[in-house]
């Protein structure tokens, strides 16, 4: 007796979608479940994290950011059809509508389980001239190819970079090492709103050092092109830099236009809503993961958009696990992420001091700056440690951390300790690895932590 | 109306004595607190991590390697005895009997309270030649200054090193750095007795590779000497070895000779036994911090001496917080250490597969080999991580990491983890910085996580 397989059609052919495609297929054989994947791009499973170091010469050829090819993956039995968009999603019908992008040709496929990873998009402003050629976003292969070839016919050797987000900051980093002149358009105050201002101010000043320009209180009004509609600078409300190519990194939104045509739930970030197992809220037979789901905020308890690839990566393994009939959960973020621009080096994690506030959360902040390295050992940087913590409990609330070398991976400690839920007076007893070449004595956190929890005492009753 | 201040004697001039000296006098002035402190030696509050980085030139200046002088510490209305010792403690009287070393005198100085910070000594094998010229421990500056005045001395460039601890290879590396051809002794059948074997096996090849003939199983007879009296070499139960100088790294034993004739309490370990706060057990005016004590281990529930710089200061902290009159605990270690040899990084935390045997655990282990960043990114490198995690709990037990740039401090996610006595499987789900330049998109601990966890659904029940 032979039974029918089921069919498992996943939308998007990136890190969460082919992650959930790849462990569904180690658990079930084709003869039990057929996998078909719809990607609409030219590529698969890559590193989009990757861009800013492949237009920046660090990495030479897009092949090095693909971590899994089209035919490695149908070598695995996934039908995977490339260059096919997913059109509609009927979740009554259980089928989804696709059109073959190089033909035209629409087809109607049914599905017993689908997995959404359509991921996310580039937030582009609808300004005069955003279409015009020489301004590219660059949000996937496609785009840094584009990119790079823009780059190879153009001469002129000024960049504009609007947002100084992560995308913005390595970017700005990606061109001064092609040689460009950088101007960073920055519509905050400080470059990486996803630090508190005190710590972007030390980013800005960097920046700087680095011969990057950057502009505050930018808000981009208009991109000016030349008399062949080309690209010539981008104006402010209050002035105008020239530009060769301009580069918008001003972050992303949640690609969640087929899951609402769809009715599916969307929270407020726009990403879809799921439960802990990734599975689409409300749907037993439809997972969503990656950058076009919202996941929850462990430190504040609620929902949030981030749109981050070794999320994504998680997020397709466990959708691959429950529809393969294991069992798995993503319990959630504690915000984390790290960047890099030159040899600064940043590092957030938990909650900025306006996320607390938001919260209703009373807290203590402290700043301290201190050594990579024990300051006698050669090689040793500044690090400026910046920690919060909650007033009474002295719960952890979050870390920040701008240095150089050495820096980044720190708040990986702050990470772990915030999933545990840890006290900053119980951080101050923290066994961390020290050695003169890895840290001072007392390691920058513990330094931070210690403040933290005299703070604490402090604020008293 | 005046009253008398009350005498505090610190015994130990380094990082826990002088830790626990300054952080008493910061919360009482002299007119509440008499400070005297003895110190045998010629430094007070130096880091001895830092000897072999002097004695390879990393360190130009043994004054790097000193946190704060004698001067310094007098400046803070710190009574310091320099080449002083202690030779007897009367408990019952409160008093110390000290001798001045340059004088010969004894006094008597009576204690209302007592910081015992004696420190470690460094284990010297009873065998023929041990005291001959040319024969180096590098325990302190004054061993370090030694050496170093036998190396000027010295035309021969034959190294040995007896011992492949953490001392032993971090002399190896500064004599290789000093252009000796270097031979590093090991009574064992791995370096590096801290890790597992197959971790330590990693090390070994890397010694290798970078020159330095490592010997295991060598159980060292005898020093041999020239018709001077002098060093020529190292005889083993089954070879010898020529050298022109011997530098001992076999370890250290809990200094705590003192405090034995006194009465107190001692452990297994041989270390001082105190409470959480850092006061010696049935002693309820005595503290004593640092390489003299014995700490708990949380991992294991049991006691353990370990002597590092980074506790010895915490213990300074926490006793001198007590004796000042605020409260502060140790709640005790994990078992982090980290070193360094040339451009490898060897790190360790929780228990090897000996102890968790030892203590009647069942676990699993698993081991992966992954990047420190992107693959694809300039500069990725391997690295080793091994993870044992108890058997259907699935808490995790222990992490050792062998690999380059970027593994060491990785073990402090472990630590952390280990801290909040996590499990593997939740291990998975952590929020580690992810970037390019600094991971990739499973961070190596996550990738170690998942396999422990997998690992221990399979041993099941």
């Amino acid at each position: 007796m032979t039974t029918t397989p089921e069919t498992l059609i996943v939308i998007g052919g990136d890190a969460a979608g082919m992650s959930a495609a790849s462990q569904a297929r180690r658990l079930k054989g084709p003869e039990e479940l057929k996998i078909i994947a719809f990607e609409r791009g030219h590529f698969t499973s890559y590193s989009a994290c990757g861009i800013p170091y492949w237009v920046g010469g660090d990495v030479k050829s897009p092949d090095d950011l693909i971590a899994r090819t089209p035919d490695e993956h149908r070598a695995r039995e996934i039908d995977l059809r490339m260059r096919t968009e997913v059109t509609e999603i009927d979740v009554e019908g259980r089928r989804v509508k696709s059109r073959n992008l190089k033909t035209g040709n629409d087809v109607w496929t049914h599905y017993d389980k689908l997995v959404i990873a359509t991921g996310a998009r580039p937030v582009r402003p609808r300004i005069p001239g955003i279409d015009a050629p020489g301004v590219h976003g660059v949000q996937n292969l496609d785009d840094g190819q584009a990119l790079l070839d823009t780059l190879k016919e153009t001469k002129g050797r000024r960049a504009v970079v609007v947002g100084a987000g992560y995308i913005g900051v390595e970017m700005a980093e990606a061109m001064i090492k092609r040689g460009y002149e950088v101007t960073v358009l920055n519509r905050g105050e400080q470059p990486m709103a996803t630090l508190d201002p005190d710590m972007g101010a030390l980013v800005h000043e960097a920046m700087n050092g680095m011969g990057i320009t950057t502009v505050s209180g930018a808000e981009v009004t208009k991109i000016l092109t030349d008399s062949d509609g080309r690209v010539s600078g981008v104006a402010t409300e209050e002035s105008s830099y020239p530009a060769d190519v301009v580069i918008l990194g001003i972050g992303v939104t949640p690609e969640t236009t087929l899951a609402k045509a769809a009715g599916l739930p969307l929270g407020a970030s726009g990403g879809l809503v799921t439960d802990l197992s990734m599975r689409v809220r409300g749907h037993d037979d439809i997972w969503a993961g990656g950058d076009c789901v919202e996941v929850l905020d462990l430190v504040s308890g609620r929902p949030r958009h981030i749109a981050l690839g070794t999320h994504a990566n998680k997020h397709g393994q466990i959708i691959g696990a429950n529809v393969g009939g294991d069992y798995a959960t993503f319990p959630g973020v504690v915000g984390t992420a790290v960047s890099k621009v030159c040899d600064l080096e940043i590092a957030r994690t938990g909650l900025l001091e306006k996320d607390a506030k938001a919260e209703g959360l009373q807290f203590v902040t402290v700043r301290i700056e201190s050594t990579s390295r024990a300051g006698y050992y050669p090689g040793a940087s500044l690090m400026t440690v910046k920690m919060t913590a909650e007033r009474r409990t002295g719960r952890l609330l979050g870390v920040q951390i701008v240095g150089r070398e050495g820096a980044a991976k720190r708040v990986d400690i702050a990470a772990v300790a915030l999933t545990a839920k840890m006290t900053v007076e119980s951080m101050t007893a923290l066994d961390l690895g020290y050695a003169p070449p890895f840290s001072p004595v007392w390691d920058p956190v513990l330094v931070a932590a210690r403040k933290a929890a005299t703070a604490v005492r402090k604020a008293g009753a």
